[in-house]
């Protein structure tokens, strides 16, 4: 009897003082659940990422290794972003403090690595099912020098490394109107305006990404089987 | 037996070549909608105002004469904004070309009009309500110069001069992300780019206008019974 | 014989840890230039203003008594605007903390005073005159709710209860490069990133200015000379 | 007699409607320039580009084949942008229409190229200094999709295929004054606003970029003869 088929999401946790991450409580709630296309059955398993420079990248190394699965959707945070924004090309640059007090000051991520990698998804496409379904999507040219841009840039170094064809790409989502709320009830009790951010609600997100799967599934998965990779 | 009292809010119906206009969908689903506070029983009735200098304020003015409503919440929608806005005041100028292909170039609303009128809802004491139920608010100091701002001058000047004290305000709204991707996959097949604009979903906004008409029955309405003003 | 005629500009002195404030450097340059038309001469005089609740209108009214101007052109710095931004209104509320450490959260300017008062400079004239000569300007809805917005206010409402009919505006500026590469220097070296403001030459302000004055001075003082208000 | 050491300036032609491209007027300004260090003497050299995705890159070719310059310092406008961008990263994606009515959907500049190129410029060293000259400046971590990414792509791709170690990199620089107004101006006549876009004037833009070749002079060519680079 064969395994269970994988999708594999990633969502970050809470980043400083905020004490949630739209981007695993987007994921999380999708976590668990079934898809299933020409009578193959998908699994969507979801996997929080730690915001620190050391330990991104392996937890979702051993996510890899733990599923092998046949798709990879990383997500993370970008406030101040109106849209999905569907990440074209991940950067070797690190740059900012993360939660665990470590710094980068624009090192290369993987020393002698290649400038950057190109996302594995086919983002017009997604692009055109996600604006039909009603949701706000952009294709963005920078994910930034963050973690973000640091994980996605490692996980798909690892899989070029090890010649995987696996489906994989990075999604930055808006902060949620709670998020956003939050913030700016926070600066006004220290006595500062603060203007709201953009938002989109945990729903808006989750239907997006629960679209990109649908799309990716049947698009990806199913029409081209024999590319359908396999982490060892 | 005395007579429904009614808490009035108006959206405008949609504009230019839009489906739909946001303000009026959000208040739509309020129609009907009861409010009970200290054993008085309030029904929310909605009334979409034509985008139209001609046509826009003798509509709402023979809803306050319909209606005699103890409350007036006007909304329209103002795409490009990121959360609720509560306008704080409203100017005696008019900019801006309508549904009927009328335009005004700056002349004056009411002729011999003084400059501006404030709102009268307390917009602090709202922005603070809004954050603490997660919804992302910000008080606004210009409501342009086009209908929304037409109107409700209009409005305030009309009260003023007949000296009524009906707790009146004006709302903007930010598009949903249906109107955004709409307007996003519209451009695209056009052969234009189109960054996606900030949206908030209907449920949001609603839920937003219900907490405004809630704070608003319970602080304004009820606290202060003597000041309801009745709309001859 | 008679008094020197005099055009009165008024700019602000540097706001909190800024070391300079472009509006005042701009009218600063103008000081004491002569502007001679149809045979009459004016005399440009240039006030600092302080940023501060308690004193700025003093500051500015005492200059009025002293020059009986003819014109009296505010300016003020806005940080985040992208070009000379001509107000139109200004309304009876204050916010935010002075340079002397004095905060207001909301309260009117003027108790009793008028929601707002209109600037008396024709806007839409200047636009076209400025944009003629390749400055960028835009018509602007709201100087905000502090000091730039409350001296205006508080001047206007001045002249209007004396009845006197100097043609008076307020001009907010951007920041300058300057400006904005020093307030980048000092974050940078605080370990934090910030993103570059927009900003305009401060040679640019200066020439927008002195158009703003040539306009008037041919248009409004020239065309209309029993308009030209004294100030007692 | 040795041959002349050149400092190769690019700057795009006019685009669309607009009679004017600042980057190009930026660097004509600074054509023929001397520049002496350490007793050598450095001559710039300004080279307009055609807005063309087939002549863009044959264009700069030939001028690097005659004048095999120590330094190549590419620029084009970014109308919106608030400073001068120096350009982190090329990517191998080409999408827009050219002045020559060719578009492209996103296909790859370079067939089988790799991902990107990184800009040979000392990016932060550069911020430093223009920060400390006054002058506005972000790392921008995308230049686009059009033909800016596209030719300093092809350069970069062409250099590295040749082992060239030239220092070589692209400015991004904003709008100038004159051309916002003039786009202003435009959309007033034919009815509509327009709020205008961030500016940078000519001699903020220029004298960025001459600090630019300063630093660059100083620190890459002065510091370390044995890289510069000759194009054979």
């Amino acid at each position: 009897m064969g395994r269970e088929k994988v999708l594999l999401l990633t969502g970050f946790c809470p980043f400083g003082p905020d004490g949630e991450n739209p981007s695993w409580q987007a994921v999380e709630a999708l976590d668990g659940r079934a898809l299933t296309l020409s009578g193959e059955s998908y699994r969507i398993r979801a996997v929080e990422v730690p915001v620190s420079w050391k330990r991104a990248f392996p937890t979702v190394k051993e996510a890899l290794e733990a599923f092998s699965p046949h798709l990879l959707l990383m997500t993370g945070l970008s406030a101040g972003r109106t849209s999905l924004n569907l990440e074209r090309v991940f950067i070797n640059v690190a740059e900012g403090k993360d939660n665990d007090g470590e710094e980068r000051h624009g090192e290369s991520l993987v020393p002698q690595g290649p400038a950057s990698y190109f996302s594995r998804l086919p983002l017009r496409d997604l692009r055109r099912r996600l604006l039909q379904r009603g949701i706000p999507v952009d294709i963005s040219n920078s994910a930034g020098t963050y973690l973000c841009n640091g994980l996605s840039y490692q996980v798909l170094h690892y899989l070029e490394e090890r010649s995987l064809s696996l489906p994989a790409g990075f999604i930055h989502v808006p902060a949620t109107p709670q998020l956003v709320a939050r913030r700016q009830e926070k600066a006004l009790q220290e006595g500062r305006g603060l203007a709201a951010l953009p938002s989109m609600s945990l729903e808006t997100i989750r239907e997006g990404l629960w679209e990109i799967l649908l799309a990716l599934s049947e698009g990806v998965l199913m029409r081209s089987e024999e590319r359908v990779p396999q982490v060892p």
